[in-house]
């Protein structure tokens, strides 16, 4: 019987991957390989493998038999012979795992509640790496005949080190359309002549990324942050790892991340700041290797040592790392969900790490030690409400160290990125350093349909990019330094034209509120700033008026149902739907949001209580050595391989067991990248 | 009491400036200069000067006079001392002109019915050019002490010539957003790696655009056009002059375009394609001059004759002219509505032109002559009705002829910009060339909220890159040709999801539908390309399937009232709203589109029929000569910059006076641009 069922399985090969659900993403067939074809490497790059033959015992891909436990597994460089696994990488076979999992074909499977039934069985290989660069074939043979190829590459990269220091500022879910809109808020134009720009649109070399999942076209921040920091793309809601189906959040195969290669193999200092709660999935993907984001605890360990369940790189931690979500640092005597009950807070200070809880303590912080920088409960204060609203800072019982008083003086990114830097450059000496900035809320408000705040914190993140340059100037290291800067993928936001509140809510009718839009030559010109000749003498860029008469018609394409009255939220951030039937999830317009605006419901499954993300390719700005990677049009994962070929990070005649000192790849002598290009 | 007035006006100045209504766009004080502060000259660029003294005589501005008709007006070099505008220029002083008009100062003033009355007194100086690089202030004196200063500046461009040839494709409204949807359809991808990119991906140079008007910050397709010909953003539905305030539609102040200042100073010939109706904005700004758009039988005019009101460049017609709206060029005997009700082929034909009205005699027509190409009444059809829905080309009774029959074998952008290189080609022999080769439906099927169609026509502009890619390097002039891919504004595009078409059928209850959107994880991959192994071995890329069961959920952000189930209109591009009481245009859902999907209530003005232009910067590919000057952020005006900067078109020693036969200025060489960069 053995032969039909390799002719059933191999008609019904591809029926896997259906749209809403799918088996397991980028495996249509029954054998999978992770990582999968098309995967690109870094040489010396530490990954894991991970092999599974799957058994349908019903639904469209039924067969009748258990998974293949006798599957063989080779590598081949091109134009030579395969060899088992555990010949091309000298190691032991691993033992066979096996496990079941379901899945709902589609949405009339999932309402019948007639899942899909799959058992698995599989092997995982921990802690590899390839150094010679070319294509690799990585074939899986099962079920008497079966076979699933992958095509890998390890590029060829020359070990040349052009950039003592790189620095990623991420804007989350920043677009073009943003960038757009905030410019026109913040910055004074006369006559169609912007008088001044955005530091971002000063930089000399634009490109732009491909955000989308390995095996869906809208991507979660945590693999696309994946895809930025390791080079390979994952699926939604995995960090540095592929995700596989077993049950174990922690066992799926790794990818090694650019903060732990640049820290092992060149002994580098890595600074780590974002806006959010601190164990979120962007600034998590330096460090953290799982599939599920949401192992906040775990998040938090592994910024401090590491990976420990398997053999990995050995990592000992950033220099400095400064956010939000202090409730992932404290234990549960004082409300926090700390890994294992533990106090973080006590495991960095005895790591070294001097702590500081607000920005008094943050710019009275030495640049000699190592920082551990918590801000605040949950996501850090907004732009808007720390300089504009204050306000709205009271009340919230955030204090970073679980008191339950306000977290009143809350640093900006500005101010966290700029002491990252100082430290960085303090400690790192020789070595260079590699931050990550992320500028969290710009995707946060978003999701929450608050134009205002979203733009707010996207221009505080380009006036942290232009105190960055001042601060490597006079610090001297601006010419050593790439500066990045890009977006983890988009929401659908744009402006179509103007707004008058005042004749919006004069209007009883809510299709006569509509006649308050003005489009073409009706939409006119940014109430939002200065239109006499008042200079910007602070050299600062925010709007001086967040409340004109006339503000932008403003929205995403995909929302729940809302309310909206094109006003900024004095209040706070927006919640744009409530709740209406918790018990199932059903929301509706929230009655206190947008009174007096216009009621539009959305097209959103109910169940979502704000925006998503979106399809768009993001904007990537760069500047400084190797700036010339970075134009034109390109996938996410490019972004790690231009950071590495910058820090020199490919080591194709080394062993990939650099630990921090040594130096056995070419171009490096000391200082040589001081000798890179202007 | 003269000093009352001023003292009255000064302090209202600014106040003209509303945002939904301007009493004149770029004059928020009482005198006004047209070009206004911060205009940007080409050298030699041939311009108008208007001069406007308001009187508003009542509303929130009223001044107790009438206009000064004694004002004065002068230029001054930046260090140099003023002169009189007849002295600078060497002209006489034209007469006074008088004129009232009226605004209405915002929306409650319009309900009220209680427009604001304005007296202007005036001059006009007609066709005047600076040659020498610098800033410069023009200066209006009026009202006895008042002063309007305007800051020009001529730009220093060197007079070198980098490029033979220049083809510039305007994807209308295309944006960012929208390429990313299209790769995502047309585009196979394995494992998060894309097996094909888009030829636009391939440009070696990105830059990103302003396309702000002068006097609001959403524009139209005219003064967008006006800004990349001309280097002079101006005001919505103007084509090549500042707006003024007078009756006249074609008195306003011009500004010389690329395709004038080539032809006038090189002789160069020029081509426009267009799959517009030929009069519509896009192709119209490249000869014509008038504030109103809707002129159409005077822009096919100026194709032919150029300017002939006032003293302008001297123009002789493009070598190509192909597109639809056919009804501007037979008269009404026919049915048409052409200039002066002329026979506008005969017009043609009589200037030395060969007529072709479909795609085979296109292909049929020689290379060595003028071509008048209109292939069907009004908009031409689209790729997708071309291509997978021919049916719909049926019945239209829009035979270019004005036959009556029906316009059955039209050539798409690709067929025309083909020939139109080769006729180009042929004829202008060491000339050189400029081509304008739009994608006219992007824009116009993204305002029918077609989503499809417009991705549809943006797949079709990126293979006719393609081809023209290849046509250049069969005709061995790759090289020697700047390729320019852009756009002149966005729609608020763009995708955040799947939707299982099936299971929103399936269901009755509007909310329950909903549950037929999946977003993240539940986006899943593309299935309008095939996911086999077959290959795209013709070399073009669209969607295999255009209508799979799961489609993309996609949307804009704003729009009037319409149903959505996110299918392939198969019928023929989409209506989504049908006026309900045409006395007061009150649009609501079209109950014959989208049947069995979500109704979403608009949020435009209830008068709007469709989608509507936003505010997004859109991006720049280039490739060849001078590609470098189009990486980066800037403005529209800097395309034409960088246009003429590589044909070499400045004229810093020349006076302005080229026919067509001087080379008098620098650089140039007869074959000098044969050496620029490969």
């Amino acid at each position: 019987m053995t032969s039909l069922f390799v002719a059933t399985f191999t008609a019904l090969a591809g029926l896997g991957q259906s749209q809403t659900y799918q088996r397991l993403g980028t495996c249509p067939s029954l054998g999978c390989i992770f990582p999968p074809d098309q995967a690109d490497f870094l040489a010396g790059q530490y990954f894991g493998i991970r092999l599974e033959v799957h058994a349908p015992r019903n639904g469209s891909e039924a067969i009748d038999r258990a998974p293949d436990e006798d599957f063989t597994f080779t590598l081949a460089k091109s134009g030579a012979s395969p060899q088992s696994a555990e010949d091309f990488f000298s190691i032991k076979s691993p033992e066979i795992e096996t496990w079941n999992f379901t899945w709902f074909e589609d949405l009339f499977a999932r309402d019948a509640d007639t899942p899909s039934l799959v058992q698995v069985a599989s092997k995982a290989y921990r802690r590899l790496h390839i150094n010679e660069p070319g294509e690799y074939t990585a074939s899986l043979s099962y079920y008497n005949g079966s076979t699933t190829e992958s095509t890998w590459t390890v590029r060829d990269i020359a070990q040349v080190r052009k950039a003592k220091n790189v620095i990623l500022f991420i804007g989350d879910g920043m677009t073009t359309n943003m960038i757009t809109a905030a410019r026109l808020i913040a910055h004074k134009s006369i006559n169609g002549k912007y008088q001044s720009l955005m530091q971002m649109d000063k930089f000399p070399i634009l490109g732009h990324q491909m955000t989308h999942s390995i095996d869906t076209f809208i991507t979660d921040s945590a693999n696309s942050a994946t895809a930025l920091y390791t080079g390979h793309k994952s699926t939604v809601n995995a960090l540095g790892v592929y995700a596989d189906s077993s049950p174990n959040k922690f066992d799926d195969p790794k990818v090694e991340t650019i903060a732990e290669i640049f820290h092992r193999v060149t002994g580098g200092h890595v600074g780590i700041v974002s806006t959010a709660y601190i164990a979120d999935a962007t600034p998590a993907a330096l460090t953290a290797h799982t599939r599920d984001r949401g192992q906040y605890g775990a998040v938090i360990d592994s910024y401090l040592h590491g990976i420990t369940n398997y053999t990995w790189t050995n990592w000992t931690g950033p220099d400095v790392l400064f956010g939000g979500g202090a409730e992932n640092f404290f234990n549960s005597s004082l409300g926090g969900v700390s890994y294992m009950d533990k106090d973080y807070y006590a495991e960095f200070s005895n790591a070294g790490y001097q702590l500081v809880y607000n920005n008094t303590q943050l710019q009275g912080a030495s640049n000699d030690e190592k920082a551990l920088g918590i801000f605040s409960i949950s996501n850090m204060a907004k732009w808007l409400d720390r300089n504009v609203y204050p306000d709205n800072l009271q009340g919230l019982e955030n204090d970073p160290t679980g008191s339950g008083g306000d977290a009143i003086d809350q640093p900006g990114l500005k101010e966290m990125t700029l002491k990252a830097i100082d430290i960085l450059n303090a400690r790192s000496e020789d070595k260079g350093w590699l931050i990550m900035s992320e500028a969290a809320s710009i995707d946060k408000m978003m999701h929450a349909l608050d134009y205002d705040r979203a733009l707010g914190e996207l221009l505080e993140l380009d006036d942290t990019i232009k105190a960055t340059i001042a601060k490597l100037e006079s610090l001297d290291s601006l010419k050593e330094t790439l500066i990045l800067v890009t977006a983890d993928h988009g929401h659908g936001f744009d402006v179509a034209g103007s707004v008058d509140t005042k004749y919006l809510r004069a209007q009883d009718d809510q299709r006569e509120k509509r006649d308050a839009i003005g489009t073409y030559q009706n939409s006119g010109m940014s109430q939002y700033v200065l239109t006499g000749n008042l200079s910007y003498s602070d050299g600062t860029y925010f709007p001086h008026n967040w409340g004109p008469r006339y503000t932008l018609y403003q929205g995403v394409i995909a929302n729940p149902d809302r309310r909206e009255d094109w006003r900024v939220r004095k209040d706070g951030p927006r919640e744009p739907a409530v709740n209406a039937t918790p018990a199932e999830d059903d929301y509706i317009v929230n009655p206190k949001d947008g009174k007096g605006g216009i009621i539009v419901n959305g097209t959103l499954p109910v169940n979502n209580a704000e925006g998503v993300h979106s399809l768009t390719d993001v904007p990537v700005f760069a500047m400084g050595p190797c700036q010339e990677l970075f134009g034109g049009v390109y996938s996410a994962i490019d972004i790690f391989f231009g950071m590495a070929e910058c820090l020199g990070l490919s080591q194709v005649n080394g062993e990939g067991e650099g630990d921090g000192n040594h130096h056995h790849w070419g171009g490096y002598s000391g200082n040589g990248w001081k000798h890179g290009p202007a």
